[in-house]
């Protein structure tokens, strides 16, 4: 299972550090989440994560879908990282 | 080649209605691209499209990447849409 980060309103450094975290504390595979309007801050996260900081990390997937909340339907994806 | 739909500032339901009309009008295969903010608007256009309005229509690829413009880098996302 990868390790997941959840992309909220933070600037996206926040979490390409979060995501920077993960791989060095050993994880082989890391899952950036995201709905609605974070999508945006979901992919520049990765890119900054692997732009900047990581070597050896590569783009394994990219899921895009809809969740049915409650009261009304949001995009999502799903960006999963690893290690090449 | 594919269409391209260009990803903008307007609402969802515009390109969602541009990838249908493109659809409609013969093509096997729409491309939809974005930077930066709008890449939350394309992914809600090219599911709208897909769970309202297109039958036999999948997503075929994901790419994210970086651009670079002069003054700055920009996150971008092409998402081809295909008929399955």
């Amino acid at each position: 299972m990868p390790s997941v980060i959840y992309i909220g309103s933070k600037a996206p450094i926040k979490y390409a550090t979060a995501v920077v975290t993960e791989f060095e504390k050993g994880a082989d595979e890391v899952m950036v989440k995201a709905r609605g309007k974070a999508i945006s801050t979901a992919v520049d996260a990765c890119q900054i994560s692997m732009n900047k900081f990581l070597e050896g990390v590569e783009i394994k997937d990219i899921k895009i879908f809809t969740e049915e909340l409650e009261d009304r339907n949001v995009s999502a994806i799903e960006i999963l990282l690893g290690k090449s």
